[in-house]
């Protein structure tokens, strides 16, 4: 299938961006795309991440414990986060990519890393 | 500010992965960023979000009456749900990206586009 | 069934938190019922309802063009929220009735009606 | 302050429900609350609940370690929650007591009690 090969290290926002735009217009879906529809389908899918970590107590980083197939069904529903994310960014008119390098700045400026301040004497 | 010459057209997920991994590791915050933590991070964050649409009825498509602030402020919103998902799944031990391309294979497979039957005859 | 001759006018959060407390006695659930679980738990069923208005654009008071049964699937999924809900501050030992009362007071404080200043001349 | 005089053993769903009607009439926010109007404030109360819990890791019943001004905060927000969803499902013309009687019902069909069959030979 010529999508496997478009696969590359460095996925970025907008090649997903494209593709659902894509993906939305083939399938006439844009009238459906309106940011506060994609919002709730949003917040339905944050919904199903949690599901899969409700009765779980305390999960340990890398998932050691889990299944394959868990973690298959986890990534799946990031990635339906993922994708309503950028496609509500996308229909609102944000650049997500620079509002997210934007953000990283403002919160190193919030909280600033403590040794900014120890290293150089 | 060196941050800001790194900002590209094409920002990628393993980008903002490793700036958020350095962000945590420099203000000994890794202990902090267990999956459940930055889970309940991420629902705060699409609170957040939710805040910003809540009392403004049905919103049109690039949010043409919304003061340039307000754009801002989701921005920023949209950019926190981002980078505690992309932490999340790294943590986690699952490539967002590699998860996010095989997703859209696999709703295309679900949702399979209208013309893809009648475009080739 | 006894458990419907209980149905009242005014159905308590009490009555509601001691038929949770059992339900879950019964079944042995209680180690599961910690208070990170049932929030979880709780955003998960706010994901369902927010599933069943996801592609409906704006609605109507009283959801005129809706279906029996998906009006019987919204009250379902609300119920859900809100059983998770009492469950929630139960486990964390906070009195949710009067808690809301409270609330109400604050917020009537803090968002005074015009007419009690134009009433009474 | 009369609201106090009203508290009592037993809160029920109603008397919520009459005063989040009599305090949006007051106020003239009838128009604000619309069913997704109501469900977007609803998650974003959520995700206050959310960001307290978010940096603790697991949290024992009852929330031993904690102090009262943060467990008064935890019963504040747990109350927008549930004003919130008793407002949701009041626009929306759903009898959520009835509804949430209705679903502990289904549950216990869904999840039989072990003890229901061992305990009567």
């Amino acid at each position: 299938m010529s999508e496997v090969e478009e696969v590359d290290e460095r996925v970025s926002l907008d090649l997903l961006k494209h593709k659902m735009a894509k993906f939305a217009k083939e399938r006439d879906w844009d009238h459906f795309h309106t940011p506060r529809n994609l919002l709730l389908a949003l917040v339905g899918e944050v919904g199903e991440v949690s599901e899969i970590f409700q009765w779980k107590g305390e999960v340990p980083k890398g998932l050691p414990d889990w299944k394959e197939e868990e973690k298959i069904h986890l990534g799946e529903e990031l990635s339906d986060v993922l994708l309503y994310l950028i496609r509500l960014a996308d229909i609102c008119g944000i650049d997500l990519g620079k509002a997210a390098l934007r953000k990283l700045q403002l919160n190193a400026i919030k909280y600033p890393a403590p040794n900014k301040y120890t290293q150089h004497p």
